[in-house]
């Protein structure tokens, strides 16, 4: 890697935190600046404009997420038990994260009036887990592990949406209580609902 | 009431949408300025701040979108029926809403480092809104229309996550399936495991 190149890495690292704490329009340049301990000459060097930046924030925070999520899921081998894999992941994997919270969360509600890259972004995003997802259960279809009777894309949106929604509570209330019922309502779904 | 309170009001009525369309951050003067059709001095004569301004807001905010939530809903004889009710509104009872979407899902995910005061009163509207749907169910379980083992707590906790998680995936995705899903979802669930 050229110097320039890891100088680049090292700016969107530490700038990631920020934009995904305090939003876009929130994360100042002087807080930029605290962060990866340069001048603004010295971010810009680097980057075209704030949003670019934020933009390769968003991929960088979004990449590590779902490295989290996905964790150890490709090695189990049943479908209904990889897709609880993945649940299990968004309650206990969260060591891992940029601080902040889930970026697919805030990027969606901070984006939603604007800023049309990072909203194409998270919905770039949004679109790689449901992918995820749905290609989970069509598989565990044809291995006969899950049900035919099964909706890949609505099971995918009701995982998504239930685990989406007790992150935003749970972040209101400090605690993991909603993540954990978020998990466990899923987990007893797949089991009732759609492991064949 | 007097011309001083109305004035105030229409302020607090002109500037929510621009709250919870923009987050605080983002809300700019200029933009409370051209909504309100004030100068500066005519709105801080009525706001200690802006902080105070987007406090009232918000409440603003969600006392339309309570309304909207848990109309009808009152009327309704049966328990079931009445959480159903609710789950309808959330699908159907959009129109009436200040622009911008939720402004619980807004403000939880915009106030979350640093405004104290608006993460509050996201706190405490999450709070009201749970303590109504816990309500039905303790209501419904003395009526014995709702199962006993149903505990009140987590059921609320996952019928607001699902909507909420719902609402920001319908966000990002401009139609209105996963929110459609996300309540087709819990009145099955309603049906299966909550009515006695």
């Amino acid at each position: 890697m050229k110097k320039g190149d890891a100088t680049r890495r090292e700016i969107i690292q530490k700038a990631a935190p920020i934009f995904n704490q305090k939003g876009y329009e929130g994360a100042s340049l002087s807080e930029l600046m605290r962060a990866t301990g340069l001048e603004k000459g010295g971010i810009y060097r680097h980057f075209e404009s704030k949003e670019q930046l934020a933009a390769e924030a968003f991929d960088y925070a979004w990449k590590t997420a779902m490295e989290q999520r996905l964790a150890g899921a490709e090695e189990i081998e049943n479908s209904v038990d990889r897709l609880k894999q993945i649940v299990r992941n968004f309650r206990e994997r969260r060591e891992g994260l940029v601080p902040g919270g889930c970026p697919l969360l805030n990027t969606a509600i901070d984006s939603d009036d604007g800023n049309l890259i990072l909203r194409a972004k998270a919905k770039r995003a949004l679109r790689e887990l449901l992918d995820r997802i749905e290609g989970i259960v069509t598989t565990g279809q044809a291995q006969g592990e899950i049900r035919r009777s099964v909706n890949a894309k609505e099971l995918a949106t009701l995982v998504v949406s239930t685990l989406e929604g007790s992150l935003m509570m749970r972040r209101l209330q400090k605690n993991d209580e909603p993540l954990a019922l978020a998990c466990r309502h899923i987990e007893e779904y797949l089991e009732e609902k759609v492991r064949d």
